[in-house]
């Protein structure tokens, strides 16, 4: 550890999560911040935080409070014409030497040099899940406490496991077992974006092309059948294939066709009697999976995830072999619903920015399967998420919790 | 171990090589053939079977016997105008419950039905070995010690380590440390082929043809350069080439190029920034390396082994980086020569057989390379080589014996 990190004190673990009933919000932010930041809660050991969160939203007298494993969903229940989920992970990536948090006081050397350029005079918030997303998470807390009159009704979700493997993660779980739980008419996730919006996101589904041949002695190829000199075929059409860039709901979706690994052979004097490519196609939001898997494969091809290899009968790969191993579908913006213009005019007053279409997949399409139109949207630079030197300026905090309390209070 | 096969008794190791003064060529066949089949010799433990052999062609007083590690060298002196070398390596490949050797007698349910079929009343010899190439070994071993004024001077080879990586190959060895001992006109190595004439061998290189692009998320493909969609073009040029048949001397060699072994990508989102297709190519003897090198990759591209990645200049990859593997010359069959035309007519009268090319790489190469024209030629059929119940019937042997000793003597 250089001496430069040694100048500020590292946080301590809190007892409870809380701020002073005559705070301001900077402060309440402030004190909300270091708190979740100070208690780990890497991927798997998100409990400890997640008690200290329930016991917080439980001392909140509007809002019911439910708790599915390490998910906590808090709603208030006013009777509005519209409800709004606004949802959290409570989880970070593991750390790397980044843990415990320190506040980094202006001129910090620490400070990376676009922040302090960008907010010379400001604290900024070092450690692990600084911009992913506890941030985000500090402001979802404090609108919880404070946001008592909302226009609309509000459904808060704190979930876990967002950083590993999707079938571990809490919102899909607590969709799955209690979907009545999980229920309005636009979702924020607020994952790290400068407190822009971006909106749905691409689709994505992997599979292996695989063409099959007639092993032999390479001195003797014709007694064979080369099965990678067949898959060319299938990387002509790839490189044939332009992909596109689809508009939907304003915002540009950029598609991807791409072969990411390939493998064939079994020897080097031996004539190889099959060969798999795998394929990634990242689809644009105007195509669900089945129309997705059309374009690849034919409609009536029949390869659904685990069920082996099917005969392409159209598409791109139409006569090879396929083999799904992976589909999420896409989710569009949501951006037409004037819930979600407000929304749009109030960020571009106070960022100037322009709602922009997510590229990767995110748990936004998760709630396009519940018909439940979501954009991500929060506080921090999302190219620092899981770096080492993970840090949010703490002006950010009051830029996302302003703009939502404008929007819903 | 099944009951049939306890009916035949195994045959114990002998002391010595050797057999009686009067016996008759059959007889002395089958002593020879006996006692080395007895003697375990799979590579690297050639030892023992070199040392016997050694001392029974040190007991024939009109040869010079040299020896170089496991491999022997038995020469006549006899000042004729020509000189013939006869090959036969003393190792087998590794044992798969056949050893020790048998004789299978006329009835045995272990013939194979082939051998039954096409040599009703004979013994037949069964065990590792007995086709590549024991009986070959059998043979040479008789002609060394009954040849004594033979028309051409003759040098024997029996060597160590065919069936292994060549850097261990005898023959190699001994050509290496004492190129004069191997010296003269024509060569027969005595790998099976049923006493016919297989000539000359088709040339081999491996090389990988690597394609090279620029990682980058998969979901953000326009970032990145993928390899693999890269490495379509070479596919492309594969399926484009029409593999040629050249004959040389008479005699047809089929050439082939083929993608043996495929391999690029670092992980199912990744945009690959690799790709390695590994390519045999097979070249008839009308070419050398260099030629079918220029045929590849352009005369200049400077691609050796071992000296890394090299862009081709010209040739079937040119534009793609070339990384050499393997490379080993052809040989030309040499029968243009009428000592060999002389063979060639001794066997079509014995056997019916018109010579035939080589397939695959075999040590005859090694003889082209110091300018010897060189052929297969020994007893038993090639496809039970490495076979669990390689076999060969007892005539075989005195046909190859007959026909040598005819052409020799």
């Amino acid at each position: 550890m250089s001496d430069e990190m040694m100048q500020a004190a590292a946080i301590e673990t809190p007892a409870e999560i809380g701020f002073a009933p005559d705070a301001t919000m900077e402060e309440a932010l402030a004190a909300l911040m270091e708190q979740i930041m100070a208690v780990y809660s890497v991927s798997d050991d998100e409990g400890p935080l997640t008690d200290m969160v329930e016991r917080f939203l439980r001392r909140q007298p509007h809002l019911t409070v439910r708790r599915h494993g390490d998910t906590l969903v808090a709603s208030t229940d006013l009777g509005r014409e519209r409800r709004v989920i606004l949802c959290g992970h409570l989880d970070t990536v593991p750390v790397i030497d980044n843990f415990p948090p320190r506040w980094l006081e202006s001129g910090d050397p620490a400070i990376r040099g676009e922040i302090a350029a960008a907010h010379p005079d400001e604290r900024v918030m070092w450690g692990r899940g600084a911009t992913d997303m506890k941030a985000s998470d500090a402001a979802l807390l404090y609108l919880a406490a404070t946001l008592t009159e909302p226009k609309v009704d509000l459904t808060y979700v704190f979930y876990d496991h967002e950083e590993v493997v999707a079938e571990k993660n809490g919102l899909r779980k607590v969709v799955q077992a209690h979907p009545e739980w999980i229920q309005g008419d636009f979702a924020i996730i607020g994952e790290p974006t400068n407190c822009g919006i971006e909106g749905g996101c691409n689709g994505t589904m992997r599979f292996d092309v695989v063409s099959h041949g007639v092993a032999a002695h390479s001195a003797r190829a014709w007694m064979g059948e080369n099965a990678i000199h067949k898959a060319g075929e299938a990387l002509a059409r790839l490189n044939a294939y332009e992909p596109q860039a689809i508009t939907v709901d304003g915002l540009e979706y950029r598609e991807g066709l791409n072969a990411t690994l390939i493998s064939g052979g079994n020897g080097t004097n031996v004539i190889p009697d099959e060969c798999r490519i795998h394929v990634n196609y990242r689809f644009a939001p105007d195509k669900d999976i089945r129309q997705a898997k059309a374009l690849m494969m034919g409609a009536d091809a029949g390869a659904e995830l685990n069920n082996g290899e099917h005969t392409a009968t159209g598409g791109v790969f139409e006569g090879f072999g396929i083999e799904m191993k992976d589909e999420s579908p896409s989710a569009r913006p949501g951006l037409d619903d004037p819930l979600a213009q407000s929304l749009v005019g109030l960020v571009r007053e106070r960022t100037g920015r322009e709602p922009v279409a997510k590229l990767g997949w995110t748990d936004v399409a998760r709630f396009a399967a519940l018909g439940i139109p979501a954009v991500n949207m929060g506080a921090g630079d999302p190219l620092l998420a899981h770096k080492h030197d993970e840090q949010v300026p703490e002006s950010d905090l009051t830029l996302m919790a302003g703009i939502l309390r404008d929007w819903l209070g």
